[in-house]
């Protein structure tokens, strides 16, 4: 892991950029000396860790005791893309603009991007828990898809805050039995290109003995200030 | 209003039994000497002011800076019941037993009740708000169908926290639309006398811009405590 440049903001937080072979990465570290837990958080739909809303919330999360990382995974951000997945994305906006049913074509593009980012995850999670000031347990929050599989695959995942709009694969649904850590699950009551009923019937389907779902008026983006709050008194709860 | 008895607790709490006509209450006020925000507070269907979880409620709540305030209104608690009354919930207790359908019985007692106890609560929010350091503006929590249609008749009820365990009969399932203050709903996922789906729809129908739904895994009586944390932060936002 190299570090390529690095800011100390207002309230004391590091924010550094890194690299780990290819992949590009940020973190977070409080101004505390405490080692800190660490949340990994990436956004919907592999959208980049440079997007302005998971740049915010990482640095709210941070200001208050936690390290924080999130990266391009591979096909993700800014990260370069195959030709079947440009065509997938071509073919989703296609479909979008013409009003066509797009389950099959997010199926298509976002299982294999879930594929392809988890071991990037991983990666990165072995490398920061080696960094000195950076202990467990370990969070995670965000994208639905890569959280379930990677907590299915990663003991060290010990609690986990989910956003339910995004597309889930299929493979993901079937996974979401076996998630066991406690989860907290927001909802956009009004998320038209996310249907409700999915969205309940996944968090019906964790396997999860703590599990809270906070589902709010309003469409994908109008989450409410006060769930951010919300979010860092449940890892408060579970990493601490 | 005449106060019978009153104890201060360890945290600064005074706990005052009264009586206002033919309602008893009992108010709980924080130590501060500072005007507090009010917080109305039924349990559902009726069930005694005194009943312990109700009472735990309160005295944390007041100890978080609010007056709170509980009655037994008419046909509620220790208050005599018509016999009309005391046969639909011999009807209900029969029903349940038999494993039979009970909403019609519900309907039919709920009903009425609400009706009844309503003018109680309306009664005493004029007399607590006459009282020295207890200020608006006022939130209520608890029984949801009291609480529906005491805020369509009470413009003073500036927010207010349901828990949907509880049976909620037609009249206010309509009333719901005209409900528009910030609401906090709170839904135990596997409570099995109450159907989920009906919570659901009820807090679609809500007309309030802000609204939140908070579900968490279990029965009807295993709300976690941390959402006691949520209802008391929610307060915060809306009546301070």
């Amino acid at each position: 892991m190299r570090f390529t440049s690095e800011q100390r903001l207002d309230d004391g937080v590091l924010e550094r950029e890194f690299t780990l072979g290819e992949i590009p990465g940020t973190l977070w570290t409080p101004a505390s000396a405490e080692p800190a837990p660490l949340i990994l958080t990436a956004h919907n739909n592999g959208l980049p860790k440079g997007a302005a809303r998971l740049v915010a919330r990482a640095r709210y999360t941070a200001a208050r005791g936690y390290a924080v990382a999130s990266i391009d995974a591979a096909g993700c951000g800014d990260r370069p893309r195959s030709a079947a997945d440009e065509q997938a994305r071509a073919e989703l906006r296609r479909a979008m603009q013409a009003g066509e049913p797009v389950d099959e074509v997010f199926e298509s593009f976002v299982g294999p991007l879930v594929e392809q980012a988890v071991p990037d995850w991983r990666t990165t999670l072995d490398a920061l828990l080696s960094l000195p000031g950076i202990g467990g347990p370990v969070g995670y929050s965000g994208w639905t898809a890569v959280g379930i599989r990677l907590a299915a695959l990663e003991p060290r995942i010990a609690a986990a805050s989910f956003f339910a709009g995004g597309y889930v694969p299929h493979a993901q649904r079937e996974e979401a039995r076996r998630i066991t850590i406690p989860l907290l699950v927001l909802l956009q009551w009004n998320d038209e290109g996310n249907p409700r009923q999915r969205a309940l019937d996944l968090f019906d389907a964790f396997g999860s003995k703590e599990k809270t779902l906070h589902a709010n008026l309003g469409g994908h983006t109008g989450t409410p200030w006060f769930e951010l709050e919300d979010t860092v008194r449940f890892f408060g709860r579970h990493l601490r």
